[in-house]
């Protein structure tokens, strides 16, 4: 598929190469790709820069947002969540149109300390914002519960543990589920809790995960939904 | 040791029930005992009235929310969320100073239609709350996050699953812990969030736990945290 990531941080990062792994054509989105490819900083999480880190990945193409969803298959949201309606603003609501978007973002606010609050919760959330906003883009919400790692090898935290799925669209959920077993979901772990209002639900998870990142001391970690059998 | 249940629906009968089996003596609080023992209406959960259960319960005295927790070496807050502050106050500051409160309530506001939101999170919650409002209480966070038979009889569901602990106190923890692990929770199960405002995170369980609720098609399912071991 060609797939498009929105977003150049440690997650988006972490999300292209695995795509590209797995044999995707990824194509990264930034505001302005001379920008990012000048920065010197390094990323707090990886320790290095995003110049450094696409001479590693050169298979990944950057380019503007607006450039990077024109002709993509699935759209990826890899954004902060403060930052996402605005990056879908500039990627252009008309060459999204009809596209599907897997919204892995969570609307973290740290602007008021640690830990984080949400910004939108409870009766509303950034995953049905952005479905409210761009109602031609088919909003999937997943792998917002886990760190990038396990997102990307759910094999690498052994025993069970699920990834949730929001959306409007059926075939836009199957699309996903599709791509996440590829990513090496078992399709038993997957549990699609309905429509997009259930995002709710999966971003109220992060305050308890938050709070287990400091508990537990790692974020090796994730939800499991032990049930009877 | 001398338990209080506050509220005499479905959870404080199902509560009450396993504490006198556990050898406690177990006094319930009510608003009026007798208008409580005189409704004909069954519950909605049961299928029983009040009476009824009572009948079939007579070691648990019935008394007002006042005259219950005179004597309480603990005491357990089972009333909705919407009541919980009130009948507190009804209980009596002065009476329950001191005293550790295992808050298993949760802020759920059906008054919108299902499924229900909550009427406190993100940077507040109802246990937080409680501790605010009570400052002489102990208050304890632990149990909201699974359905009252489970709460009461973990062994019921096979498997990992986790409960939550939070609250400023670490005696009136560990209070609580030794009283999970007497009620059939493996000590390495509970895991500590830390203090009280740790609550909302796990409150804000609610909302995916009624989504998984409608998912799966029943309420025998609780969280587990899997961790790399």
């Amino acid at each position: 598929m060609n797939i498009t990531v929105l977003g150049t941080g440690m997650v988006g990062q972490t999300v292209s190469k695995r795509l590209v792994e797995l044999g995707h054509k990824v194509t990264m989105g930034t505001r302005n790709p001379d920008t990012t490819l000048s920065r010197t900083e390094p990323d707090r999480m990886t320790g290095i820069t995003f110049s450094d880190w696409h001479k590693a990945n050169p298979q990944v193409c950057l380019v503007t947002f607006s450039e990077s969803v024109k002709g993509a298959d699935l759209i990826i949201n890899a954004t902060s969540g403060f930052a996402s309606l605005e990056v879908l603003e500039l990627a252009g609501e008309a060459a999204m149109d009809g596209k599907v978007l897997l919204d892995i973002s969570n609307p973290l606010d740290f602007s008021k300390g640690l830990p984080p609050s949400l910004f939108v919760c409870n009766t509303d959330s950034l995953g049905e914002q952005i479905q409210n906003r761009f109602p031609g883009l088919k909003v999937v919400k997943s792998l917002n519960t886990m760190n990038v790692y396990i997102q990307m090898n759910p094999g690498s935290l052994p025993g069970d543990h699920n990834v949730f799925v929001s959306g409007n669209d059926l075939e836009a959920k199957a699309m996903v589920k599709e791509l996440l077993i590829s990513i090496g979901w078992r399709e038993q772990t997957i549990i699609d809790l309905g429509d997009i209002t259930s995002a709710r639900g999966t971003e109220m998870l992060l305050p308890i995960w938050v709070r287990l990142w400091s508990t537990l001391g790692d974020i090796n970690f994730n939800f499991h939904i032990q049930r009877a059998k």
